[in-house]
């Protein structure tokens, strides 16, 4: 059978559990998936269509951006150094309120999926309006996307009238399906621009076409006025009250979460995406994610937009996830790189489907190559070097 | 006159105190100053002996690392995830018995200068052992240093007797006078690795011969309780009592400072080193900068080594100052970005010697080119963008 790509002599990222980089080794993939691996003296049918010249490069799996905006790389650094209220409500939404067009969203996204390929990014969990041109800017970029419709109770882009906010999810949710590369997916911005039977109706249309579920949660410590709960409760257990925690939910942020909150994402099996780099632009805070580890709760890593960020570099949020973690525990191992690795490869919702992320037969081949041979990945004594030194970015230098 | 170089048609980077990028701008530099910048329309003499074409860049001024263990590259991710006693007793004070000698430090300072200059570096301060193989390395690659030996009172590389620390020092001194890039200095490695009689008699040398004198202070919470002080006093009273403070001494770190260390490095002139990235890494905390800043302490920002970083890379420490600050302070607009940019870009030293890091006439041409034409600097508003999004490091992927 024909070998669609066999990369050779290159240095192969460790299985999870174990720590060895594996020297000289080949990767053979065939219809966009890993179907062999092994030393290069194992290798015998050295026929492909593309044969890539490993050598001086590390292969490991590609990030997983668990939260991204792509479209608002327009807004980057438009308005930097505010608090999230104001940066949303004075500079971001009337910005949008002028900017945003269908063109625009395409054309803008597609900025963020080049960005997000250069930096290594192989899979995006994206949510904005207009996201049936998002979802196509991905597909013609060629980077795996859950792209999730937006529903707000506000005029929106797109959706001028927030009545229909439902219905176009819906309409964006049948368009998508059953497509290689992007799963569709519904986006409620979150529980103080929702109301709780715009957050239940848009719940049950993603669990009837059985579509990942986002929303932002908990993001900063004054969220709990704003949300739309006349009980007063926190924004973990006003959702949970609603019914809209699941393993399909998505839980972007969690910055302000206590225990019994914690407990709570924990019991319902919802994943959380924590985005450390954006939390600390916005002065939101520090979420608690050794917490959420120790829970077994499923975290991700997100850049958020780039208007909040300024970049979608998942190796930049390894990094200061890790070192704000260190600092919130006190503890300088808070999380090992190791485990900081495993959260930016994990595919999204993976706890639902079986693992991912690794370079093994059977699996999709999003993987990528670091070149090492660079003065500061030098020298490479252990992959925790991805996590702290490591970047995506191409230099502007 | 010959022009040496001529760079035409960059975006120029604002004059202190002014915000606007000037489009379409050229810069003339001869005998490695800048003798003239306007407008390309206002360019006259159009010889020169390089022409450098600026189209797509802004030209900036280089950034100064303000603290740097250059030839500790070496020990790049050989120990992460400790905090700072274990990974330095255990882990780098072996590694440097064991593998420190001439030939490392100049190869491995060699590898550092590569790692700066790529990421936009113009001027480092360096401390270590054998620091006159690291001018050398400084020296060869054109990267201005302020270079200086390391002062202990242990067994060091190349001092095997520490009563020998001082007279070492005072060659290394003597060597380095005068050069064009290097400015030779003295390290007192920290008041909890030497006595006060030792740190008095390397300060006095460097009063004799006019070098500036570094020290790590106030790294960790632990500190105090291990300096060499029976007054038992903080680490910058300790000093102070010592008569070591003045404006030719750079304190490197002061992450554990009281109102009353802040107002006597104040008083006394002494300028501050912050290294972000570094303390995050080893857990030691987060510098009250915004404090040190209020009270007109000139600061400097350091990436410490490859060893605890893991990257030489400015860029990557104004974004993350800028980032921590907002959080210490639970305030987004802690210290503006432009501020920052300022800090990083200010010669070491420089209220001594008035200010520098401006492309004017009569400055240094110690500038640098950032290639804008990527993804992750697009759109590029505001030079804002430099600290939150632009990397020095070249991407690996
Ligand atoms: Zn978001
Ligand atoms: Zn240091």
């Amino acid at each position: 059978m024909q070998t669609d790509i066999l990369i050779t002599d290159t240095l192969l990222f460790p299985a999870p559990g174990e720590d060895t980089l594996l020297p000289n080794s080949f990767i053979r993939i065939r219809d966009s998936h890993i179907v062999e691996t092994g030393p290069m003296e194992a290798l015998t049918d050295q026929e492909a269509r593309t044969i890539i010249d490993g050598r001086g490069c590390l292969a490991m799996p590609g990030l997983v951006n668990g939260h991204c905006h792509g479209a608002m790389t327009l807004f980057r650094g438009l308005a930097d150094d505010l608090d999230l209220a104001t940066w949303l409500t004075e500079h971001i939404f009337p910005a949008e309120a002028r900017a945003v067009t269908p063109e625009m969203v395409f054309w803008c996204t597609t900025l963020a999926a080049a960005e997000m390929l250069l930096a290594g990014i192989t899979t995006v969990a994206d949510g904005y309006f207009h996201e049936h041109e998002a979802a196509r800017a991905f597909a013609g970029c060629g980077i795996r996307a859950v792209a999730a419709q937006g529903v707000i109770d506000f005029p929106a882009p797109g959706v001028p009238d927030p009545a229909d906010n439902i219905s176009a999810a819906a309409r964006f949710l049948d368009e998508w399906q059953n497509h290689p590369l992007v799963t569709p997916a519904i986006f409620a911005h979150s529980p103080y621009t929702c109301s709780p039977e715009t957050l239940i109706r848009a719940r049950e249309l993603a669990r009837q076409r059985n579509a990942p579920f986002f929303i932002h949660l908990a993001e900063t410590a004054g969220e709990q006025e704003q949300i739309m709960d006349p009980r007063g409760s926190s924004p973990v257990r006003h959702l949970e009250a609603l019914g809209l925690l699941d393993a399909m939910t998505v839980c972007i942020h969690c910055v302000w979460v206590d225990r019994e909150d914690l407990d709570i994402l924990a019991r319902t099996g919802a994943q959380v995406v924590t985005c450390p780099r954006s939390n600390l632009k916005l002065g939101s805070g520090l979420a608690p994610v050794t917490d959420m580890l120790t829970r077994d709760i499923p975290v991700g890593l997100g850049s958020d937009s780039a208007a909040s960020n300024n970049v979608l570099d998942l190796f930049a949020e390894m990094d200061c996830l890790a070192k704000i973690q260190k600092i919130r525990r006190r503890d300088p191992v808070a999380i090992p790189a190791a485990r900081i690795l495993e959260l930016a490869t994990t595919p999204l919702l993976s706890h639902r489907s079986g693992p991912g992320g690794r370079l093994e037969p059977g699996q999709v081949a999003d993987l990528i190559l670091m070149d090492l041979d660079r003065p500061h990945l030098r020298p490479f004594y252990d992959p925790n070097l991805l996590v702290y030194a490591a970047r995506g970015v191409v230099s502007g230098t």
